[in-house]
């Protein structure tokens, strides 16, 4: 870790996965110069509860800082277009929270900006960091699970299952046309797409609204806090739950759900890939096992132990076996990987983050997904 | 079960799925008086083998015996419409096996005979008796889960995973044009119609078949068993896995998977589903236990347990709790369920094991998946 | 099963484990002639609501039926001494239920007139015909596992964690000295003494009383059955739980708990064995599955699996794999083994049903394990 | 987090668990102003490597820092006493590995010493601070269990299952005579000490030693890592394994288990709480998760969720539910409540982290378990 103290940092943003940042950040020994708030008092606020140096004024002010190396992305997702751009444009590298941009127009421009930039420029899918499934991404790569012909799996969540529940991506014209699929979903596509290699040739889709109205309090209100006092009933157009059949590119099939109106579901992320020499699944609430599924022997469960995990897996883990990492350990070691080729420059070969080819993806597999379900059709990728 | 000994049962088929309801007769006390094998001299052998008094000469034969109230019909599916008729005009209650038929047509004109027979007519959907499954009927009906929403799961095995793997049902000409469907999914299909109460309106599917050539071996082969000597290489056009959404009735959603390629599930049914106060899951690999997710709460484990469960639930249970019961127990419950209504002259308020409607439903609904996948639209089960 | 119906079988007791007894018994196709009620009243009702041709007015009167090959003994503990010694007596095979006696010495004399008979003489150790635990005691003694170091678990369950939870074996003048060690602790030790090929050495052991002052219930009651109606305050003298250490033969050790009172533990036996090579866990309540524990690669789950398990595992399992078989599937199988033995005139090579020297040692294990708790010290097996 | 910034600490020992420290407390913002090594050379090195601003000279370099407030000491056991009564000696808060000290008469001067001080000094039994165990601690003070009757449970691993896996800490004048008991054993101590809030009365243990010669290596040789090369065999005489049986004061009981040979567990601490109303039980592989066991209706499993847990869980999680934490953010949550009571000048009424009263407690419970394991008989704490 030793070159990371000679790098600078500043973060985008002083909401929750801001504070995650930092805080992941600080335990790689980064030296982080400042936090950028929706406003010069709120970042100033930011920076003294969090006990960061200093608040930037805007985001100029944090361009012209000489010793930020690197830029976090994490605010609202409309402004990541604008800011990523003007960051690699300081010749500054940058990693940006997903979804990547609103448009696949805005995340097809931002690949063409990171490719001409040659600056690490990253998509915050922490998710393949667990180091389980850095370890299937090797498998699959490895020919362990022979040729992978079928992917199931959900994301279900039930923090939005009353209709009193209120956040602001909700609405369509904040948070865009797709909400679980956007928020969650896209998780699911990304991790996939990066175990098994495999892209969606074509999608076919169904959204739906189980609550067609909801309560917003008529006041201010913040993340995952109730909010008292009057509300208004307001009509809802974004999903609850969406379902999702992929035909892959080369012949495999997926089929997946998103929903956060599952009660008793915390943050079920699960996948299942099935090839046709063994199969594997994950489960993001105990993400220290990794099963793999035989045919013509007892099936097996990995857990996350560095004296059994392939390269990749191996790569990823800090603890000892049996010393369950979480999803803060997942942020760590996706810091570690995009800082390790920020001391070397770039990109390494064999590197495992999600670039913004990647991002640029799950718009497009967005945009299908919200055309097939609204044609009621299946739409193929490149038509998009 | 006083009254079961004085009724007496003959079963048609003599294969594994036979056996175990001629099992579960006798664990019953039920009189069983005789078999049917696929010929006299099979059915002699399966008579003597399996301590059973006699083996029928045909199905006149067995039609003819007046000690017989109750048929079990576990023959091939292309037998079932011609048997089931011949013993429904022989005045004898009937068990078939499922799928009721080969085609809607044939199980629409079935829903007649039995409903103007009076006579008990069952169809073998034992998942049902799982008695957390009908603890699940009965919360549902009570309204503990609410309005139900959202409705997941799959169906999951692995023994056709190889390309080596034989079996009769591969070929369409014999199983039918639906293979993981017919054989697995209708399970789930009708499981999750018991238990949430809801019928698909319309369904939108997606069929895979990724093992397009199969070994067939030239020499006869028995299901389970492997075929030595030489094999020839036939082509297969039955789905290896299906992917289906649904539209139900009034509003709800589902999706779910089958597959019998996915290597190391052996027989792997879940279903979930969400409701707008509560959601329950089930496993049929731990059958004992049943899943309720909570928002408000802790989630909890419901055991089977005489002294927790509902009225439905506890009537389907035979052992004290912690006993496992499993699938065996289903059959011993379903067949329980259906004598007493035997011994009371017909199906009775609030009895619970599947109808021919019930089997009829799930004929519809396999037309209009299978009309789906051809012509990659949603299909509503009303053009059926 | 040919063999099965030529077999004449009677079952002493009509209570709940009787009703299991018979069950099975049917269902393997054996010819149950008649019960033995604790009255002839109470026989006879049984045999009518049980739908059984007979009721024996006495144990000579059964003894003298010549078509009655086996008879079971599921009749309060105190009577089996009796019993068995006639029964045996009188040239027939016996199946007995745990425990095998009252007194060690009492066992002691079973062990040898069963000897001197020539006659199956089986105690009815259940749990040992899960086919997983087959499967384990085969792996044992291939050496899957290596040597055997460290054997851990529990048997606990809820059902007496009340005050005015009443049940006649609360009394130590009905149910003997120990209650928790006799009742369940005994299921354990027969089973890891089963997998595992090691008996106890000597054995260091707590017992403890956590509820001195029970309801008994002035008027009688049936098991499981709630007494209504008024209540005397009673003194208890037995274990509501057990800690029992233990130190077997050839260097290995042991250490297990027992409990009645332990709330929201059902019926929760688990069994724990490191080998030098290996460890094998396994779980009643999830009894399909066998956790196989390594060092240098994937830890496993071995499902019950005819593809996939050992000659000893394969024997008693019935079902494919995936459906799930449960408490009355190992009796099935425990009685299928039996039965053989029965048919070819006596108990062969191989066989793995307990036996009365099995039954005795579990006797003087208990009888150890009362003598340390007493004396607070270690016992030595030798001592009793 | 505002004041951690201006809090100044230091961190002996730079190995594995070192480096935790060091990695939460700058995840936490804490001004880490360098780490002392057991060489000055190895302390440069490690700052190098790790980052940090400087690497002290020796202890005394250490106190001599004004702006250093709290020191972590993580060096060798044998070194805790001197360097943690020099600590206190001058002015400074202290957090000290387990265990306290290397005997109980060291520890018991420590707890004098650290109780004159006035100062924050604090023993790392991090396990506390999984949010669900503080949720369980409150659950027990609140009444939620009723009286504790039972406590069973285990600390299981596999790293020391080879004769040829070699760690200093097997010979008993590095680590002490207690292996197992001493690095794993006390933290099951520590933790259901801190859940149920008994302490024992008396111990009976027998420790076993299954691997009675080990192959050591004849060079240096690092923690985790294999030595190549001769090795030479030498004679172990600490504990592979342990059993331990425990008389609470107050009249509950307990029993658990030791082991370092257990082969697939990599570090599996159960515990298991039984009391007169309700039982809890929780398990280290899968922290969110905790199992609240009930007679009189269905059994929960509480995931880690700051709307449903009590004061004292809620005040120890940072993530939202479902977003696993795991053992690092144990120590963040651990650090944080230490560091807020460092900010506050002294322990507060109602902190929940180790004092060194409670390391005192495990270096007496240790003591007891082996005098009692050597003499054969149940010891008293009071004859500690």
């Amino acid at each position: 870790m030793s070159d990371f103290a000679k790098i600078g940092a500043a973060v985008i943003g002083t909401g929750f996965i801001g504070s995650v940042h930092l805080q992941m950040l600080r335990r790689l020994g980064v030296d982080v110069r400042g936090v950028l708030g929706s406003s010069p008092e709120r970042g100033a606020q930011a920076a003294a509860s969090l006990g960061v140096a200093q608040a930037y004024a805007g985001l100029d002010d944090l361009l012209a800082d000489e010793r930020v190396d690197v830029v976090h992305v994490t605010s609202p997702n409309h402004a990541h277009y604008p800011q990523v751009k003007a960051i690699l444009g300081a010749g500054k590298h940058v990693v940006c929270e997903k979804p990547l941009a609103m448009t696949s127009a805005q995340s097809a421009e931002m690949v063409e900006i990171a490719r001409a930039s040659g600056k690490v420029a990253a998509v915050c899918y922490n998710i393949r960091f667990y180091p389980l499934n850095q370890q299937a991404h090797g498998m699959v790569r490895a020919g362990d699970l022979g040729e992978i012909r079928f992917v199931t799996g959900h994301y279900h969540q039930d923090w939005l299952a009353r209709p009193t529940d209120w956040n602001w991506r909700l609405r369509s014209e904040m948070g865009g046309a797709l909400r679980s699929v956007g928020d969650i979903g896209t998780h699911w596509v990304d991790l996939t797409s990066f175990v098994t290699g495999l892209k969606a040739e074509a999608v076919m889709a169904e959204l739906a609204t189980f609550i067609p109205e909801r309560q917003r309090p008529k006041g201010p209100v913040a993340t995952f806090s109730s909010g008292a006092g009057e509300t208004e009933t307001v009509a809802i157009d974004t999903d609850d739950a969406a379902m999702i059949v992929i035909r892959y590119e080369g012949g495999a099939r997926g089929v997946m759900s998103t929903s956060q109106i599952n009660t008793g579901r915390k943050n079920s992320l699960q996948w299942d890939v099935a090839g046709s020499k063994a199969s594997a699944a994950w489960d993001s609430e105990t993400p220290d096992h990794l099963f793999i599924g035989h045919r013509d022997r007892a099936n097996e469960t990995l857990m996350r132990d560095f004296t059994l995990m392939n390269p990749t897996g191996t790569a990823a883990a800090t603890l000892p076996p049996g010393h369950v990492e979480g999803f803060g350990d997942s942020f760590h070691a996706f810091f570690r990987a995009v800082y390790r080729d920020v001391a070397a420059g770039g990109r390494q070969e064999g590197s495992t983050w999600a670039t913004f080819e990647d991002g640029h993806y799950e718009m497009r597999f967005c945009d299908a997904v919200l055309k097939s379900a609204k044609e009621g059709r299946w739409v193929r990728l490149d038509e998009i």
